[in-house]
């Protein structure tokens, strides 16, 4: 073995914030990033881009303007770009998001959960 | 809740084949996509794309002209593009794909192996 995977749990592990997504690798111009989630986050949209959410730990929820998506382990939701989205958790939760290079976590929202952008870890 | 997440377990339930990759979603021009595995698959490279693993279930191996990468469940491998590559499994394992739409399984690899491509499920 001359390669290294990367560890979700392990990237996981290092780092406690919420709300604070971490990049772990980089696909063409895309990333994957992980994150640990509780509360509620703000209402956002990406118009530029779709977002693609995949629980790896814990319950979340997503709220739309007309419903809502519930997601826990094992299950990915993929939000359509344009369409306002509010996650929520009730207790921490760890997601992995992918989604193109740049996109702030906040999108179009005004806040102070805007995350810094492109932190590898 | 209105809208249904994505189960990567339920979607591996509805087949058996092998090397076969069903898409479950879509983000942007990129696609997710199950697979199982097992056994020795070509090699081949995508000249114009990287290629994400990330190993669902079981364990596998991804080998490199110089090296090889050891993958097991929670754990992500991006194979950067032109990259010749060859993914073994002793024994059956499940994966998850994220690349762009389009992209066949044996990239330029000559092949019985070549499974359909953009098939859902």
């Amino acid at each position: 073995m001359t390669h290294k995977s990367i560890n979700l749990k392990e990237k996981l592990g290092l780092f406690d914030e919420h709300w604070a997504p971490r990049v772990i690798a980089g696909l063409n111009d895309y990333q994957f990033k992980v994150a640990k989630i509780e509360g509620e986050f703000v209402w956002h949209k990406h118009d530029e881009t779709d977002e693609a959410f995949l629980c790896l730990d814990g319950e979340m929820e997503i709220l739309f303007r007309d419903g809502s998506v519930s997601l826990k382990s094992g299950e990915l939701f993929v939000v359509p770009r344009g369409v306002e989205h509010k996650p929520v958790a009730s207790s921490e939760c760890s997601i992995l998001l992918i989604e193109p290079s740049g996109v702030v976590n906040t999108g179009d929202g005004e806040t102070k959960l805007r995350a810094e952008n492109d932190v590898w870890i």
